[in-house]
């Protein structure tokens, strides 16, 4: 049950942040830029019910723990203080010393969520005689710098201090050079791997660190999702476009859903046909609908899966597309009441049209299974260890700009304003943001000059459904920087397990992926002369 | 007269460390890996005269101060904090936004050493129409962290710890973007130049900020100095091989003066012999004989330039075979002595005649101009503020591996022991020293292999001459990644102001590197779309 609920965590986690962020940052600071997504109440979610996901019986790991260094750019003896960085190990596949390592670069979140939901390395490590290391981010989950615990690590700005993506970095690049020496296998080409913000990660260690990693697998990486490169509407903008491609219908009604939901909130009889249209969980309240309409449609955007997923909520098979047909399968009726009279009456008609609209909606997203009973609004707890860091992480340095809505989308509008955002920030952090960090330490300005003259040996996939492509490398830069892009793709789903209802197109890039990575290492094996 | 002197700290010092350090950290610790290089006294010295070279009126600057961060890598509140940040530009010869920038990676000294003598830019600034900057290293000149004093920033290890290569590294980076935008310079191209360890920073600039440098110039930069990368041995036995190459007899007597100045110091009789034969100053003792010859030795090997220079002591060219035809001009002398006769007063006065002969070379190195009246020993103070900071990091991180001297080589043996050198560095410093960082950081292992792949547009220089091209990268990778390796060069002398005298090899390799820039410009501004 935990399990399934954990990998639907995994799949929306950084995908969510910003997308609240945004909304929340110009209009409810301090920003919380990850949040839970447990929106509704459902005895019998979890599990596999639903078309969920199980994790499949060959996911079996040894935990294990590597000591690491807490400041790997300074000197001063704080900086020698070490904590235990946990990574998980599954050798089953293994060829021995100079067969390749596969590497996850854990992500914000549990370790054990990335081991258990990236499919694509326990599918393919059979064919490389892989060996399987997922490593976990300083804290996240049980890497605790301070004593190895959570409230010892965020105790405050200071112990707090030491997560950043360069430290990291360095933690993986340590790790790798100390996990080979000890298997005696210092020829053992690594692929470094992972997904959202995890995908920048494997991306970045392989801009900083070619001689640590012979190859990434970005996927979903929004490695230019950056202040002056991105356009920071350009996420929300996708989401609208995904709601659009289904239906016109289905994108009026949420684009002005959102001023009648306004204008229902603003009076008692509003607030009334409010509850009698959504039923409530007990503790939530009508007040919180807009933020559920709102996770519901980024988050169905972002998975926006070709076959059934049981997360949090169980989703069907392309959820946007159900959300528009729950929406679209009253579209007569909405035709009625449009053209039927022009005044008070029939426009307080139309008003509970939309309601009852977007309820549908949300039944998909919410209530698949149909076994809720009611509404429940997110709650604040932080059960998987991710949001402080998160939090942290995205208002000090990975500022990933994701801000902006735009009038006439499906979400309501939200102008960007970078001021507001870095005020946001520093009110959340008591520290000066650093928005251009990250562009400063890793590049994104003209990135194909200057990728295709420093760098090879990365794959980065994108399906143009998630809106976090929008930051995302679209082209292939050379020969060995390719660029695999699909239309009908979302958040990482090359590196979801495979099934047998993926469409043709799904597994095509996989097999691209395969064969890519093949390449690299018949490379490597040639350039090293070891014979393969 | 101060200028001179500075210029030939800039020339050696990078050089004479980590020489010194090999012998002090295994017989004498703690380590001196940086040390002043005045041995000698002479009213007369300084200046441009015996040779030397005067700084050209062309280097004109202007110094500007940048606020520096000091901690890229921690989002600590203490990371906050600023330093300013030294550096000088000259823009007589820009050609405007587009026109390139190049950049000195300022290296452990105070930043005018290496404007003032790396005449390599000066000369070509011209030609490529570029702006010069030459940019201060933190911890080093006038860029003090912790309130601009060195005494604050050289406090403790709390403060000395912000004092790493990664963090200088951003620094430029930071730097870097920050003036091309105040230039409103955004697409204007960056070429970073360095010798000695700032050729080290200029190629892992190179490779760390390639979205920031578009190539490096890295002169004499041993950037695989490091342990189990480079034979510790390698550097004293190119020292050998260097003395060894200008006369068999030149290269005996060297190897042989150290068991005879050991027994001429272990009694009475050998220390009057040694006052008659050498004259000390006042305060300095014949027991400094022996670390003023090792000095002479190793800097003579690293600055055996093919024309007069006028540093510290003014030398001649080619100053290692200028001291064998000192030693070698009593060879007739010691053959008589040898043949003469097998006993003692025999065995004496070969003594005697080795003693000669050392003082002979000695003489050459220390006293070229004949106006020094005595010799004196190396002082202790540090007037361009170099040590503190130097040996910390050498003893910290950048810990190049030069250290074991065998027997039968021109300086007094001393076998390589890699605890001894991590003890003593602990012992100096009192952090446990990361001897494996840099490599981890920067990698070198397979570097040919690693580096095809990820980067472009270095050029690597090498003097075979110079001990540390034993630690360089002496074999071209690419097209673009190219090693310029000369028999008869010596530490970064394509660096140096041209001189009429230089030998064609040196020209030429000027010539080449003016080629290898330009050809990179000239792809930038095709690939970018600029009208150069």
């Amino acid at each position: 049950m935990e399990r399934v609920v954990i990998a639907a965590v995994f799949l929306l986690l950084f995908s969510c942040q910003p997308s609240e962020a945004g909304r929340v940052v110009v209009r409810r600071p301090p920003p919380t830029l990850a949040r839970r997504q447990r929106h509704y109440t459902s005895p019998r979610a979890g599990g596999d019910g639903g078309g969920g996901v199980s994790v499949p019986p060959a996911v079996q790991y040894e935990t294990r723990w590597y000591t690491q260094r807490l400041d790997h750019f300074n000197s001063a003896p704080a900086s020698y203080a070490t904590f235990q960085q946990r990574y998980l190990v599954n050798d089953t596949f293994w060829g021995g010393p100079t067969a390749p390592i596969f590497l996850y670069a854990g992500n914000e979140g549990d370790v054990d969520l990335f081991t258990n939901n990236t499919g694509f390395m326990w599918e393919s490590a059979p064919r490389f005689r892989a060996l399987l290391v997922f490593v976990e981010h300083r804290y996240y989950g049980e890497s605790m710098p301070f004593g190895g615990t959570r409230a010892a690590a965020f105790r405050d700005a200071r112990t707090k201090g030491y997560l950043t993506v360069t430290q990291a970095l360095a933690d993986y690049a340590s790790f790798v050079l100390s996990l080979k020496a000890n298997l005696s296998a210092p020829a053992a080409p690594v692929v470094v791997f992972g997904g959202s913000y995890g995908g920048m990660l494997a991306a970045w260690m392989r801009l900083k660190y070619p001689h640590i990693v012979m190859g990434a697998v970005a996927s979903s990486a929004p490695i230019l999702s950056f202040y002056g490169i991105v356009d920071p509407y350009a996420f929300y903008d996708r989401i609208t476009d995904d709601f659009k491609s289904e239906s016109k219908h289905c994108y009026d009604v949420l684009r002005k859903s959102w001023d009648v939901l306004d204008d229902a909130l603003a009076t008692k009889e509003g607030q009334a046909q409010l509850r009698r249209t959504f039923t409530m969980c007990n503790g939530s309240s009508v007040q919180d609908i807009p933020s559920l309409l709102e996770s519901a449609v980024v988050y169905a955007a972002m998975t926006d899966y070709p076959t059934p997923s049981g997360f949090l909520t169980p989703l069907p098979a392309y959820p946007v597309r159900a959300m528009c047909r729950a929406i679209d399968a009253s579209r007569a009726e909405s035709a009625e009441a449009s053209s039927g009279a022009a005044n008070d009456g029939n426009s307080n008609s139309t008003a509970q049209l939309t309601l009852s609209q977007v309820r549908d909606a949300m039944d998909v997203y919410y209530n698949h299974t149909g076994a809720a009973a009611c509404f429940r609004a997110e709650e604040d707890d932080d059960p998987h260890g991710m949001y402080d860091g998160w939090n942290w992480q995205a208002c000090t340095e990975v500022m990933v700009m994701a801000y902006g809505i735009r009038d006439g989308g499906v979400l309501q509008p939200s102008p960007f304003n970078f001021t507001d955002v870095v005020d946001s920030c520093r009110n959340y952090t008591g520290l000066p943001p650093r928005p251009f960090w990250i562009e400063t330490e890793f590049g994104g300005f003209d990135i194909g000059n200057v990728l295709k003259k420093s760098a090879s040996n990365i794959v980065f996939f994108n399906g143009l459904r998630d809106p976090w492509s929008t930051g995302g490398v679209l082209k292939s830069i050379s020969d060995s920087i390719i660029a695999l892009v699909e239309p009908k793709g979302s958040h990482h789903v090359d590196l979801r397990f495979s099934s047998k209802e993926d469409p043709e197109w799904l597994k095509q890039v996989r097999v691209k992926e395969t064969r890519i990575i093949a390449r690299w290492l018949k490379q490597y094996y040639s350039d090293e002369g070891i014979a393969a």
